[in-house]
């Protein structure tokens, strides 16, 4: 796709620009623009940015956005390029803005628990530099080399959600670059704020459509004593899921609930070349438990297991330490097993978590009628729930999956849910976002887009 | 103050209008308007509507916006009026659009452990429909007669925040309309979204400016076993500030924790005409603790006891049951003790809560040097501070005030706060706003308002 004629172009002097802004070294025009042509979802077409700058500050931010809006030109930012929608994929050709250099954690205030950050820090360093302080950052998306600016961006959600919540509920405050040139900052060191409208959440999740974030107030808190994993297998997904509110009623607060069932754990075990300690299951939950001390854990551990066989578990196992690490390693390893199996698309959907088996079920039986193998996984604890359709090699294979794609999203906004749950809509998505948004609902996103974009140049042919 | 000339004017035709809407008993013409001219800020002056509404569903909030937007009448929506900034006062006349009698609990929904409730509900009924499944909504801002409508829309705080945030972490999902008439769905059953942006959290705070409420979507979690009150005098504010994040660190996450000087102690304990246990303190810690078991508590209180008394505490006591409650009747007394001292004006400050001592002491040097009387009483945990100056009985009163007041503003925004932590702007706060939002965040938001409200009848007046 070529940029609409009413766009500017990256002329040689725009380049000049912006090596003026950001240094000769920092601007690339030549091949090594393919590493930001794409981003990490499955069969999305890449798309050649005309320029890619790397600024080192706001500053020089805000020199690109204030350049970039006069000429009209589309500006894409991107982390650290791990998205699953293509959010970072320069649709409409023109500058992608890398913000890799600004990778600098700024702060960690331990009296008040905020750690500030530039956006390109990736979680891994950012884990560390917590630590480091005795504090802790507890969401964990599933990817380590993921930029804090994208989980921000695309509001990333991941496997503690069900204690912790997603990127947003850490989010306490942004610095953040408007289209113009204008800086912002939003929030601040507390949570407790009513004062004007919240900038800060409606920036984050945004994916780069609104403004660019140059800076980060993240709040941390003390870390977990001791984290382990219960297994529980269960002779339907449907059982498994029933035990989730009875488990949370109880007091029981797990990071997370993942659910797996037997056929992705079958490709798992073949992915990873050894099989887990299950057996005789449909489906089976991951239940994370942290706890402050040994005791606190036991006797968690041990009601949870209670209340499981109760409400019909086949077993229920604690992996602790290395076995724990490995249950865990077993869970990210689902999404690689599948795309190992086949050529596998990702649909992320959440419902109101009551509302897992049924999709599942509704979803697989949508599948089955439409000849494609289907694999799920998923979020058992918040219902966030992926698909991962393989692509058939069929001449008519991606206007089927497009077909099963808006079927699984009726039927998730059917039940009350929407279609992206934690990896955004970016360019990937978009063309299904009439189905979870109505059309006076979409009008006022894109009255706010133009409040903060009015020349549109942010991230254009994203979301919307 | 009258509607400037481009507002339209609330004609007999408008009322007949407003009476086939919501039925005649529902419009209000009369004497009975003077309860709606005001809410409880502190010296507010306030101001008759021209008209009071009171419609029973989301269809008559439609039409009754729909018709206001056409003629440009100024229309301020209102809770239980229990506001603490004026933000329910209809500053230029027009319509009053009551809440209070959409004040149906829906839904609980137990499996998903969300609430489905209207606006008008006030917190106690909806406290007690929650607990009634079993199920928990934690939050309180302190006061049982606030509709959920109304702390949603001011973003409501409280003394239970170190735990459990603020009202909008809460809320996972809006029923609201816009000025036009249109009805919007934000949010739903889940806390995992990444689909557009996020609405739910933009309205949410929004003190009636953008849209009117009709439908609120609450997360609710599994109830605590039980609440203890560790109380932990102090030689001086600093000390008891400081202990805060070493408490914090050691993995004790309170529900609140509470300041009280020995002045405000004074008052109370005159006000409530007992006295509490506590003697030779400076400053004491109202540490308020949750634990799911008996065990539990003990443990939790006697390492909290330990951390204070290594970190200068002058003694730790642990009040349960009845003198638990009694010493959180002397917390809620706080206010009422000191209104009852003379004419308190009320300030809602936040800064980071490392800087909580330094601003008290700079604010009691600045209200000795204007000879104002002032009180403080805050939440430790959080870094929001109440000061409630007295204004004094002299002919140049509200100046002198009104001068501390930018003042103590312009001392927390120095120390990184804001100018509100949980009451809102209101229309008693707005001329300090400029303290606090700078003119490109200002203008930004002023251009979130059009986008929602191009006519300006929302809650005119008000925040900006």
């Amino acid at each position: 796709m070529s940029a609409p004629a009413q766009y500017g172009s990256v002329t040689p002097e725009v380049v000049r620009l912006l090596a003026g802004i950001a240094g000769e070294a920092n601007v690339l025009t030549g091949e090594t623009r393919t590493d930001y042509a794409h981003d990490e979802a499955p069969n999305f077409p890449p798309v050649l940015p005309d320029v890619v700058v790397k600024p080192p500050d706001t500053a020089s931010v805000a020199a690109v956005l204030r350049m970039a809006d006069e000429r009209r030109i589309p500006v894409t930012p991107r982390g650290a390029g791990t998205g699953l929608s293509g959010g970072a994929v320069p649709t409409l050709g023109g500058i992608v803005l890398s913000l890799e250099r600004m990778n600098r954690v700024i702060e960690i205030d331990a009296a008040n628990f905020v750690a500030t950050v530039e956006p390109g820090v990736v979680l891994g360093d950012l884990h560390k530099a917590v630590e480091a302080q005795g504090l802790y950052y507890p969401l964990y998306p599933g990817e380590l080399t993921a930029s804090i600016g994208g989980n921000v961006a695309t509001n990333a959600g991941g496997m503690r959600a069900v204690r912790y919540g997603v990127t947003r509920n850490f989010v306490l405050g942004l610095e953040a670059v408007l289209p113009g040139g204008e800086v912002i900052e939003t929030g601040g060191k507390y949570f407790k704020c009513s004062t004007g409208y919240d900038l800060t959440q409606l920036i984050a999740g945004s994916e780069g459509t609104l403004a660019v974030i140059t800076r980060i107030l993240l709040r941390l808190i003390a870390p977990p004593g001791r984290r382990d994993i219960v297994l529980v297998p269960f002779d339907s997904l449907q059982r498994a899921i029933d035990v989730v509110p009875k488990v949370l009623r109880e007091g029981i607060l797990p990071v997370g609930i993942e659910f797996i069932d037997k056929d992705v754990a079958g490709l798992v075990d073949r992915y990873r070349g050894k099989e887990i300690p299950l057996r005789g299951f449909e489906a089976f939950l991951m239940i994370i438990l942290e706890a402050e001390s040994d005791e606190a854990m036991q006797a968690q551990a041990a009601r949870l297991g209670d209340i499981c066989l109760e409400h019909g578990a086949i077993d229920v196992l604690v992996a602790t330490g290395d076995r724990a690490r490995d249950m865990m390693d077993f869970r990210e390893k689902a999404w690689p097993a599948i795309a190992h199996a086949g050529n596998a698309e990702l649909i992320d959907v959440v419902v109101p978590r009551s509302r897992i088996a049924d999709l599942v079920r509704q979803v697989m039986d949508a599948s089955r009628q439409r000849g494609i193998t289907m694999y799920t996984v998923g979020h058992a604890g918040d219902g966030n729930i992926h698909f991962a359709p393989l692509v058939p090699d069929a001449p008519d294979a991606k206007q089927r999956v497009k077909g099963l794609f808006r079927e699984v999203y009726r039927l998730g906004v059917a039940m009350g849910g929407t279609i992206s749950g934690e990896h955004g809509i970016g360019g990937a998505k978009r063309e299904y976002l009439d189905i979870a948004v109505p059309a006076a609902k979409l009008a006022l996103m894109r009255r706010l887009k133009a409040a903060f974009d009015p020349r549109g140049i942010m991230n254009p042919g994203k979301v919307f």
